[in-house]
């Protein structure tokens, strides 16, 4: 494989060596919980699941979720939901910045999923023949065997099923992680997603009442590492994974090229901008994978803010910019009451404006003078 | 005006482009906004806003707070503010850092403005003719068109009346946000102030028993990018905007040259110190307009906090530390317990040491020995 | 001492005397305060700590707690703990990398610390006559005087003795912070750990009930700032302070050569990951002194999460991922139900792999299908 070829012979053996191959990283425990998984699921008694319905789950590309109900119609049901792996060159801006970019189903990020607390999950996980890299899948949302990164494993040419139940009510982060370096890599190349496990009885605000939405966008924010050669300019590569010695140097910079909202430049913006009405309630997830943010809409608040993800807890109210922590996803709904065109950004404005991190709404419906007025134009003093 | 010129002329116009003129980015949305809103705002009956008692709210420069009720005197009101732009250089440090600040009434950061939940505040925002760019505010307090920012756009000589209500109780950032590249360009020359809007019977407690602060201080944390020439000295600039090209540089490194509260170094230390006496409580409200921060009372804590600003929430407890995401204002009680000296600081020490995120609270009183004793003096062992 | 001539000599002296000599910064202040609160103390009538019983609390290299009482028993009680300073090579990873940490008792973190809400800790800090360096101790759980910073300056060959009151319930950092650049200089070397203050009764979730633990974890993690040659090689020192001049310039990029837990990479992976059994509920502390981080247990969650470390407040449920900012401790509880090898991990998966921030976790017991079950092995499509 492309990943072991590209680790022998970089020069950065040393830490791929530590987590990759010793007992002391990361890397070495996906192989070591898959054959322990396996066996353990040998062992034990399956749950007798195989009685419970099951239903598919059609996957959509972001910023769109996948048709679901906000509460849940009888029982735990088994949600059965396929992912193909795509790697593919993915253009980032208009300054000839394109990636190699690895992802579940062709997007950056990868597609939501929607269940509610007490399903199953069960996932096909396919890495088409055409593949240059191993992959494989850690769902926050789930517990045990490196979140299903254990069990996951599959060569070009190969597929697999995990079942995970989804116990915990939030928004989770999923992504690949392959081992040592290849984990950074693979998710700051765009292999990422999330998950919404509702609450079966659907969404509550901090005294218990209803929270239900009209609308939902899943926003996932990607920072990019690229390098650049003497010219300044960009480097290209033929293959996926020829980047990646160039790669692990600009990632130790910590400082990325690029952070934008699902995977390029504009992808949220112009003819892809996000829609909605005065009256209407959005419900926004936003993840990111790796890196803080700071979510905020430019003349809006979050309403409700489940700024950690987690559904078990009360949302906070009224904010202006909220922060979710690198490796997580929150959730924020918000009634515009304006109409207009809304840009909703990371905070940090130089993320926003220099690096792209910024998506628009378009808002239809009528102006409130109450909310606010121009009372007098810009005129000469 | 030099904005437009410069962006033309530098070498950065593929994101300005993007931003500033195409409709992918945050830049031109204002210009839409402007009309948008005007439009609408002729085709909706004005609110009966007329016949609410108006007051003048006189500004003062951080870290002072103008004259409030803590608890709201009779209905809503429409609070007339005055906010004049001041483009000036001003001297960050004695290593001859200096930058062509970009300023509400002349002070990094902006002043304070204090109303209650359910007042309109009343802006007379003036560009003077002196100035070399055109100027506008976002409100985070507010809703709508980009926060205000799409009805405000000031060109030097001229000036402008925006009206909004502040609906949410918290405290909140403003900020100068011209479009594409110049939104964080502003912001990070010190284009930043904030908003404290109380519910109309004041503070309360997680139990809701009501919060009292004897003073008040505003603290608003600056990040600075500043270049440097081949001499590792900052380079100077003659006119304001002059830096435009060298800064986008360094603010795209996204580490900053000086972090700093109240516009300077020493700001907020010696002379300058904050005043408390031994069981005085003091509110403490703290903004970030571009990045996070982490502030922390060397020697005290954090009795009440509102971490994301929200005072819909009830305040957390006995915090050693607190977080304020970029984008985002906090506050914070403290009642002191012991004399003494304190440093009040970003507890990330290298941003409060060698970058200047640091500023002095003088304490007179009584020390309690209960709650803290020398036993025994620094001595040979 | 070595800390002044290094301040005198260096090419950062402007920092250091705004910081270290001027009234404008925190270095002059522990002085201040030394004679301040010196002279304080002695106006004001001792507490009758006298008539508390005394313990003392034998320290131990993290990641384990001193024995403890989750419960108190009885009334306040004065905690006699004992640090000695230790300056040492300690090696980072096996690439080269060394540092001269400064320490407490010899380790990165130092000890974690425990004692109930009104107990009383008393400290006796000794620097050895080996010392290059003068030290001292502030303590965030602590009320006064720098956090006991201003009390406890000890020079090589001088001991002293602090007590302070604990009366905050939660987990707080210490840290050496000396005074100027040798602040963050300090405690990027290793020089700070946490304690533990619980409430009196024990943990309480956010309905009130009781949490207890099986075991308890500290993690402290710690960045540095190592500088290079011109060969790219990391630079050694014969003494401790020698590196300082490099270490100013590596620390303005904010940016770590290495973030780790427990001092060094690898410190709790392989044979020294972290124990546990299905069924056991652990509690982790997790502390960064200067610079934010985001735990997370793949595989596993938060069950209960003190993300700004105070106890006063209800925990946060179901996390995927927490935040921690710079300077502060936190703390979370989770409930194995799965066998296998966990990392543990700061999500920055660049922080996690590359810069090292990552621990292990082995667990023992049976895996449970019902969570989580591998359908499908790794199979050709």
């Amino acid at each position: 494989m492309v990943t072991k070829e590209i680790e022998e012979q970089d020069g950065l053996s040393r830490r791929l060596f530590l987590t990759g191959t010793a007992a002391a990283g990361i890397g070495s425990l996906a192989v070591e919980m898959a054959s322990f998984s396996a066996e353990a699921s040998t062992q034990v008694a399956a749950a007798d699941v195989a009685s419970l319905p099951r239903v598919k789950q059609e996957l959509v590309a972001p910023p769109f979720f996948p048709e679901h109900d906000q509460v849940a119609k009888g029982g735990p049901k088994v949600v059965e939901i396929r992912m193909v792996i795509e790697e593919k060159i993915m253009v980032l801006d208009d300054d000839d910045a394109e990636i190699w970019a690895l992802t579940y189903n062709g997007s950056v990020p990868g597609p939501m999923v929607v269940v509610h607390e007490g399903d199953y999950v069960e996932l096909t996980l396919v890495n088409p023949a055409s593949s240059a890299m191993e992959h494989n899948i850690d769902f926050h949302a789930s517990t045990g065997a490196l979140g299903g990164g254990g069990l996951t494993h599959v060569s070009p040419g190969e597929e697999c099923v995990l079942r995970f139940k989804a116990t915990k009510a939030g928004v989770f982060v999923y992504h690949c992680a392959p081992g040592g370096a290849m984990i950074p890599y693979h998710v700051t190349h765009g292999m990422n997603g999330a998950i919404m496990v509702l609450p079966r009885d659907g969404l509550k605000g901090k005294n218990g009442e209803p929270i239900r939405y009209d609308r939902a966008y899943y926003i996932g924010e990607q920072d990019y590492y690229l390098a650049k050669d003497e010219d300044d300019e960009y480097i290209r590569y033929d293959t996926a994974g020829e980047d990646y010695a160039d790669y692990m140097e600009t990632m130790a910079t910590l400082t990325p090229s690029h952070i934008v909202f699902n995977g390029a430049v504009g992808a949220l913006t112009g003819d892809n901008a996000l829609k909605a009405s005065v009256g209407e309630t959005v419900l926004i997830v936003h993840s990111q994978a790796n890196r803080d943010t700071r979510p905020h809409l430019i003349g809006g608040h979050g309403d409700h803010v489940w700024e950690s993800g987690s559904f078990t807890d009360a949302p906070q109210t009224g904010l202006e910019t909220w922060f979710i922590a690198g490796g997580a996803a929150g959730a924020a709904t918000y009634t515009f009451r304006q109409p207009g065109i809304y840009a909703y950004v990371n905070h940090n404005l130089i993320e926003a404006v220099l690096k792209g991190a910024a998506a628009h709404f378009v808002v239809d419906g009528e102006w409130d003078d109450d909310l606010m007025m121009q009372v007098k134009k810009p005129t000469p003093i």
